[in-house]
């Protein structure tokens, strides 16, 4: 695996902290959210004695839990076809494993989560990317581009909705042409939902779990980190109606014994959060979003599209190259003792060149942050020798 | 991956308990003992508010602990060379993925832990099992032997020490050995050392950690599960004194992001758990491995050996098929309503035909309950149809 542009970042983030700068992490996706209550008083009251594994597949009773949540979401499935998981990111590394032979590819469209890359290099599987532009604000391309790209090594097409990095929420309609190629050409559709409740503007979120005929074919990739603000509790989701699928999965899940169990105890009991919770994340998040993505766009030169899921836009800079203007505003620029961390465009695009001019921002840090984050951007983007717009 | 022995026993011992029998599960290494209070306490109190993603390579604090642990053991190492995984489960795939390429082989005493299968598997690399004999109470045989099995492929040496399934310790001067192979051939010698602080009788654990000139070669893997009796925290550790090595860990561990929170926090407090709680421990697991061990060998035909570390034995027993007679004893067998679940030896090698005649016992369960199970084992043993011993 190479080293991200964000890795590489690093250090020099340090090196301007360690100057007293003050830096607004753009680029990470750690929300500052409080946790719910309901889930950390039931750590804090738990009444166990022996911390023992739990079952291979996680506790029963979260199982169940997590079905009453899916089919209040219009989700039928059995408690049974859910396994849960040490966060998305083992949802994401057992599907690649279970779905595909080594060397056997997956179909992304791009930008896409750069984390992807290390859970197929770790599987063994390839990445093809289908390119989806931020000209479309990064809609799907037409089915044809799509369907061009599958060959006899093909063995998967894989979606994030609503979209890290872009924030883009796919339609019902693209969806349902996704969910035809995948039975026309006997291919795994894997959908990582795990931003699914942050939806904006009145869009509903749409998951591949609703759509009929899917049975075999549908994965979904779901994880509690960000619905419940509880990263570091390591719970996430693999779900599947796949029978045979699931057997396959489940070998990998009992090689690595279980999930842990107080995250799963917290997420359980986070499923009863009351509605005023996720509504109060809501509007914080519509307030963050609108905040950046209007600022953004205020800028001369600057084009964020509105980002309709997620708490993430991909924005295209008027600079030479993103990975560099990222490091210069950390080891040349300050603006009243302020600089802004971004995450470079070309670490969330495996074809190369591609994101050179764009950079990822994530809108979990509070309000005012933001705005002194943009206003530290757009004079950056005044002065940075870079510069390509006059 | 096929299907393991026990997984095939488990539908028989539901059914058996359906029946109204009680079964006494010796198969799993899920330990009773109480996890220490201290540990509990530190999740019950903890004052987060958001339960965000920790470091990669785990919090900062439990790393110099554990640091500060091993200096206690004799082993001086940097808690930057401490990575905390999700349980040791964790720590050996990455250490396989880490250390080998595709194809490469990894030579392992057997029998050994089953799950090193399913980790071989993902990480896309061969294992090549190097005979133990119960006749020599499985200690390693003459390097010789080692040394002939190695060729181009091999990359690494794996031991599980103190052994599960054996409960086999190693000397000194059977790891001085290893280590000497290891730096001429130039292999990584990768220790599983989970059960470290199981070793009975006056035998003291030594590590491979200890040895001087292994800086690049060692590996060390450790889990807080066993030692802690808290599984379910899912808290492990790779420990390299090679920081190549660890640099590509890294990568791995930034990919799945971080491990559990919750665990680190209950592994750290833990790790000041008082004398008196490791004495209770030892003193308890002296007494169920001499009242299984000892009753196993009252019983003709059936030898163990004396296990010197950890908590299970591999033991012969008078049968054509251990198998066969670890389910006709789940479906066809009881004694006063009782009966005993085994974990059969065949899981444990994998050269065809090996451990056809042995099981592996844990001793995780109470005085009382191994001394019914030996009983229900030994009048079994009177009347399964396929004894080899008249």
């Amino acid at each position: 695996m190479p080293p991200s542009p964000i890795r590489k970042l690093a250090p020099f983030a340090e090196q301007a902290k360690s100057k007293g700068i003050k830096v607004y992490h753009l680029n990470i996706g750690q929300p500052d959210i409080p946790t719910p209550r309901i889930g950390m008083e039931a750590v804090r009251h738990n009444s166990l004695t022996v911390v023992e594994y739990s079952h291979s597949m996680g506790i029963e009773s979260l199982r169940k839990r997590l079905a009453q949540y899916y089919r209040e979401r219009n989700i039928d499935v059995d408690h049974n076809r859910i396994m849960i998981t040490n966060g998305g990111s083992e949802a994401i590394s057992m599907t690649m494993m279970a779905c595909l032979n080594h060397y056997e590819d997956v179909i992304v469209p791009e930008p896409f989560y750069a984390n992807y890359y290390g859970f197929s290099t770790v599987a063994g599987v390839g990445l093809k990317p289908l390119k989806s532009a931020i000209e479309n604000d990064f809609a799907l391309p037409p089915v044809e581009e799509l369907e061009v790209m599958i060959n006899a090594a093909t063995r998967a097409i894989m979606i994030c909705n609503p979209n890290n990095p872009t924030g883009y929420l796919y339609s019902r309609a693209e969806l349902e042409k996704l969910a035809e190629i995948a039975v026309k050409h006997d291919l795994f559709l894997i959908s990582d939902e795990v931003y699914r409740e942050f939806c904006y503007d009145g869009h509903k979120h749409y998951s591949i779990m609703e759509i009929s005929g899917l049975e075999k074919h549908a994965v979904l990739i779901d994880s509690m980190s960000k619905r419940f603000s509880a990263c570091g509790i390591r719970v996430g989701a693999l779900v599947t109606r796949n029978r045979e699928l699931m057997d396959t999965v489940l070998k990998f899940a009992q090689a690595r014994l279980s999930p842990p169990t107080f995250g799963q105890i917290l997420a359980e009991a986070a499923l009863d959060s009351p509605p005023e919770y996720f509504k109060a994340v809501y509007d914080e998040y519509i307030e963050r979003r609108n905040t950046l993505v209007n600022g953004l766009n205020r800028i001369p030169g600057v084009y964020s599209p509105m980002p309709k899921g997620a708490f993430y836009t991909m924005a295209r800079l008027p600079v030479d190259d993103a990975d560099k203007f990222a490091q210069w505003m950390l080891s040349d620029f300050q603006y009243n003792n302020q600089t802004v961390m971004l995450a470079p465009g070309s670490g969330f695009y495996s074809t190369p060149g591609l994101g050179k001019n764009e950079v990822r921002m994530a809108y979990v840090i509070n309000k005012t942050d933001i705005e002194h984050a943009v206003e530290c951007l757009a004079r950056a983007l005044e002065i940075y020798p870079g510069r390509t717009m006059k």
